[in-house]
């Protein structure tokens, strides 16, 4: 039994779990596959609590926690805690996607996958944040959206739709300009919607830093109230993040900016109305669609 | 009675069934109802099979048809098959979604149709053509993805991850540089994959023909068998598209490409883990992530 | 003598010269060379003018254009002045830039050349024009910038300072949605800025169209005012364009935009100055720079 | 006298220069003319040099720095050669531009001076590292392209005509994806061009050391031999950075870009223009030009 056995290993407690398995005694093979699935949620749950959720006594969870190495279940409870904060490093995610064996069961999967991610979120928002974000937007003088890597994919589309309805969105781009020569000039009258999923970048930290310094409304679009965005924001939109593979699955942030861009839009509904009928006009006399 | 009621009146149908609404008895009501949600599958039903879905007999669905000026049923379904092949123009869908009052009620209803959208695309797609694609993806030469207007969002997140994967992707750029440019060297090597969704533009139909000719073979994501570039692909990978609001929904098509980049990474496995040892090497070294 | 000789024969002009040029005489290739430099310019002489401004008499220069097959100066003239319409295909700029034989050659020709554009420019620029186009700039509610292909660069260019200096700038972009979709709500408080040049874009003229029609101030920076954008602006900033090979030289079109920022730029010099202050307290909290 | 006047006060110097200008002696006020704008020069002049050149004498260029405080002209030397490395803050530079008064003579100075700068550049180029480029270009397996802030165009309008013609260019774009997550790949195969201006961004640096230690050809196009990306680079193309303003100017680098392109084009003659003969073809199809 290892009791130095420490935090900085936390990251391998899930190739352990996978390495160990085929030696687990039943009760123990169902914790592990509970745990490789829920990890997030296991890491904030007693061993008792652990142990009727899967079926099997305290005791055979504590046993479980000692054949991992750790000295009792609150090591190993700590040790999921950190890796939480943490996520897993994309090579381990390669390596926990090995059970996708073919193009059906991987077709199967991340769209079961993706469902039940957004059924989750639906049941865990925040309404009142919900509600709040799409006021504070209809009200702000200026919205500043930022999204990094593929993030990035969200935040054009939600500027895109956005700047429809209200006219007064710059999207936050990279490719030209230092991010802070964009948002310099933000203030108490501007929102900033920070989207943010792991691996969490330093710079939209900053940047949302700095935007919360001067006095803006922050919205965080993130799957975690770990995330260093959601320590800084006003409101925070959080989203259940799949795990399943190497590739974020951004399908319930996507599904949560939809439905942020119809309640905005519907507050505004002459205004889009007018807007379109005025597109539909201009795209008949140009013959821009089928 | 108008016989005459043609196919370029389709567009007003839903108007029509709106405003007639509270003139409709119980019966029509009902037809009313499910042709609003349904109008994509009543377009292929007979009166009978309509009539029997809804729990009303055949003879008022005929009068349904009736009500609406339309001398039979089977022009009312012509009119359906229309309006499919054309879709609803943005204004008519900012009006349908009047119903949508709060803003608890909005987050409400796009998730759940966000995630029946997911549900009924797999149970609806076609499993060889997805396995076709993954196949074809990884013995491309280059690959070449199209995406307009809203669409570039997911060919933009779609090629991120390939180019990760297999190192030879192109996404198709229109701010820098005609489409035709980025194309003219497209050959019987390549792969071209064709995010489309209504209102398909002609650029799109236009692109994607010019492949067809040098021999490329063509992947389409598209919402209907209708769409044009799915007329000219060798697989289409179908998806359902929410038309709830304003706001096409793209989450389910996120998701298939998040299946799509599993599917091809799994095949490819030993050299992206490779890839992200290297890059969590340079990530670490350079502070990039909290 | 050919009579019929037509327009649409003016694309092979050049080629023609080109390829008679051995058996002209003495006085033929004088003109040859004037032509093959400056047909923007002959294009509007009369024989008589060319001929003094090469050096040679009247009848020379008629008996040059007889030379090519045309029963007249007139009809030559008309083929120029044709060619500055349709410009060179980029095959025929291929052919024209095949006596650059060295990599120091080119590297010679090719930054005199862009110096003599930035002379030619500066002689010939609109200062009223010029002036006015900065004063519009600062009194305009929003500011619309557009540019395709490789101009897309030079409006990402002076987008990018511009909302530095202004913070009203919206660059028109085609990755992402189309582009009547971002200046529908275009109006006679605002100005936009078409950046135009050969191969003129049929899109780019149907946006400034519309524009033009909402009552707003259009500057077009183009190389010609044949360029369809110059027929549709209140002002028009008139820049040199290199043809000596396949590549459009923006060169002198960049210098103008400088010139442009720098002018806008000392009209709200105090403003820019706090916003570099700020921003240069942020670099240095992050240290964004060496 | 100040003898502990230190190189952290060297970004005073020139504001120092400006505020003491009127006390100036004549003699000082032409050093000081000199040095305003030719401080790059005179860094590495003697004071002997600095008095012929400016047509005073040594002495008097001693005075003249014991005048600003410090305690000889190595000092003051010292200082300069700081400043080039350092580079004025742009407030400094916007404080610098006071000059500029009216549109007319902005438009005569920006023009003149950009000039100046491809005359400057075209003198002082080093041929041999332009030819190596080209040559190194041709042969690469994968071309990456990097360029941060407005440089960011420059990349980009390069890397459009070069993919044009090599059909194997990356550039790398900070929008989407880290920049890391697009060289990870690059070995001893790959050419990388670096264009980088003052403020040299410390990303920059790091991707391009990257580039270097996995053995690929590095070339830098930048302003001294002083920036950070020139001290890893293995053929550098310097050119003239004009500093007359707050915007940086880019018409020299452009101008060698355009030098670049042609080089390698007239190197793949055969090749582009089947390129854009099949391109003209395509074009007239869809009817894409005027």
């Amino acid at each position: 039994m290892d009791d130095t056995k420490d935090l900085k290993d936390s990251k391998k407690l899930i190739s352990d779990i996978q390495a160990q398995y085929p030696r687990f005694s039943k009760g123990q093979k169902l914790i592990a596959q509970y745990i490789l699935s829920n990890y997030d949620k296991v890491a904030f749950m007693t061993a008792c609590k652990l142990g009727d959720t899967v079926g099997v006594s305290e005791s055979t969870v504590v046993r479980f926690a000692n054949a991992l190495g750790y000295s009792g279940y609150p090591k190993l409870q700590a040790a999921l805690q950190e890796l939480i904060k943490n996520k897993l490093t994309t090579v381990q995610r390669v390596e926990m996607a090995k059970e996708y064996s073919d193009d059906y069961t991987i077709l199967n999967k991340v769209l079961k996958s993706d469902m039940d991610n957004i059924k989750t979120t639906l049941e865990e928002i925040d309404h009142k944040a919900f509600e709040d974000s799409a006021n504070r937007l209809l009200k702000a003088r200026k919205i500043y959206i930022l999204g990094m890597r593929s993030s990035f994919t969200i935040a054009q589309y939600l500027g895109f739709y956005l700047d429809i309805i209200l006219d007064n969105v710059h999207i936050i781009r990279m490719d030209m300009g230092d991010a802070f020569e964009q948002i310099v000039r933000i203030d108490e009258n501007d929102v900033i919607i920070a989207i943010s999923f792991p691996r969490y970048s330093k710079k939209s930290y900053q940047i949302v830093n700095y935007a919360k310094e001067k006095g803006a409304h922050i919205i965080s679009l993130t799957d975690s109230l770990f995330a260093p965005v959601a320590s800084l924001a006003d409101n925070t939109l959080l989203v259940k993040s799949n795990m399943a593979s190497f590739v974020d699955s951004l399908v319930p942030a996507l599904s949560i900016v939809n439905a942020l861009i119809v309640a905005v839009g519907m507050k505004e509904k002459d205004d889009i109305k007018e807007y379109f009928d005025d597109l539909e006009t201009i795209w008949d006399r140009y013959s821009v669609y089928e």
